[in-house]
């Protein structure tokens, strides 16, 4: 593992770094953020998961997530959204397709299969690596992220409740296998067999009996995304049916942006150090 | 006025709006963030400078100012560092002189003094533009900055101490017609007379009796610049001899750049808060 950049900041240190990934068979850079209690002991993990044509870098510019995870002594781990580089197959011209649209899943579908394997990457690789590098503890885990990020958060959370103790999202796509904007993608990586699809699908995993403690959503009503991509709803439904409570709340003018997300990020911090020191 | 884009955030409005300067002589682009306070009554307003090769937008995204804007009822407006623009002098391979690099001064030397009057801009131009368009309480101002940015709003405090309730910076040029980097760009701009260049150096103007009821600064020590360009023990000594209370913290471990500001972003704006409601 590569040390790109290591910066100060609200008392702990914000770093980005690159290793060889075997898992995606190209090299992969995520961002660490330390908070000053890591000096002491090891610190619970709190995964974010980007949105589409993101990196790793985005929120950690304009996320505004160091603050509170400083407050309460998490790490913050922001991974890639997909492989990337020369030899990764890509849609140039398409933003919900290649390169930053990995959508969290393993493809089986050529030529995405030989490197597009960002679920098993986030879920094991990764984890690894981190464990190895920094002092963080590997039993609190917890995870949250944004709309595409978000559908990785819920899927992941939902096939590996004893994983993370927490899951979060902002408008997060919580129905990747039905919706036109994240279906498209879903069946190039993976084909058409739903039953792969509706593994990458959180309210699908919901009705077939994944299950978790509690779900945080903040939503912005002024999202363009919110009818045609998002519908929280229909997450929200399936938790109903299934016990599951869902906090989803409508956030009344915000968009999807990230002057959105850095608005609640505070709330799902506390949110998630509750659950993680509970 | 022409607005650009509106969105919500943290209870508030960020805004980017563009006019044709009169003082500029071209169109000028800033950024104004009206807290929630500003629905029911004339709000504060906190100017904030940026630093050399940003323009309004780098604060914006990541100055996370937001939450203790909306939190202590100010708004923030945030001028571009410089004119711009095709027709606008430049030296594209400096990012000390030209565009990005306003200094905020009156240029008296040919070609800048066509466009570069940051000076009247920021103090007399955009406040009445803003003035008559937003909900804001000009009898209540107040300004900081970052590096150029703190350099011009330490000169502008000093030279209008009725105007400004308070004044603080990030990693602020100090005596910037001494240091190298910034003497450079002040006498391409003013030319060689030193009256010209010391009235826009915050420690000659202390030293020559302009005063302020207090000044906060917030350096880093491990910020690359602070020998050779930054060097805040100047101006702490001439306010020491002036008797102006200057609290400079020296951070440990901080670097130049937005890591270390929105660490302390914070602190600053409670900081003006005090004294826009004093």
């Amino acid at each position: 593992m590569e040390t790109l950049s290591t910066v100060r900041s609200h008392r702990g240190e914000q770093g980005v770094y690159r290793h060889e990934s075997t898992t995606c068979h190209c090299p992969m850079t995520f961002s660490v953020f330390l908070p000053p209690q890591a000096d002491n002991g090891p610190v619970p993990v709190l995964w974010y998961l980007s949105g589409l044509t993101c990196t790793y870098a985005n929120v950690m510019e304009k996320g505004e997530y160091r603050a509170a995870a400083a407050e309460h002594g998490v790490a913050i781990i922001c991974p890639d959204t997909s492989p990337r580089g020369e030899g990764v197959a890509d849609v140039p011209d398409s933003f919900k397709l290649g390169q930053g649209a990995g959508f969290y899943v393993d493809a089986t579908q050529e030529p995405w299969s030989t490197h597009y394997h960002m679920y098993s990457y986030v879920t094991e690789e990764l984890p690894a690596l981190v464990s190895k590098h920094f002092n963080v503890d590997m039993n609190r885990q917890s995870i949250f992220g944004h709309s595409m990020g978000g559908h990785g958060a819920l899927c992941l959370a939902l096939r590996h409740p004893h994983t993370y103790k927490s899951v979060s999202a902002f408008a997060p796509i919580v129905a990747a296998s039905e919706t036109e904007w994240s279906r498209d993608a879903l069946t190039t990586y993976l084909g058409t067999d739903e039953d792969a699809l509706k593994a990458y699908d959180a309210t699908e995993l919901v009705k077939s009996g994944s299950r978790v403690a509690d779900i945080l959503i903040d939503q912005g009503d002024a999202d363009a995304f919110l009818e045609d991509g998002l519908r929280p709803w229909r997450l929200e439904a399936a938790c109903k049916d299934a016990g599951i409570p869902l906090t989803l709340r409508m956030q009344p003018g915000y968009d999807h942006s990230y002057f959105f997300i850095s608005t609640f990020m505070n709330d799902h911090i506390k949110w998630h150090a509750e659950r993680l020191s509970a």
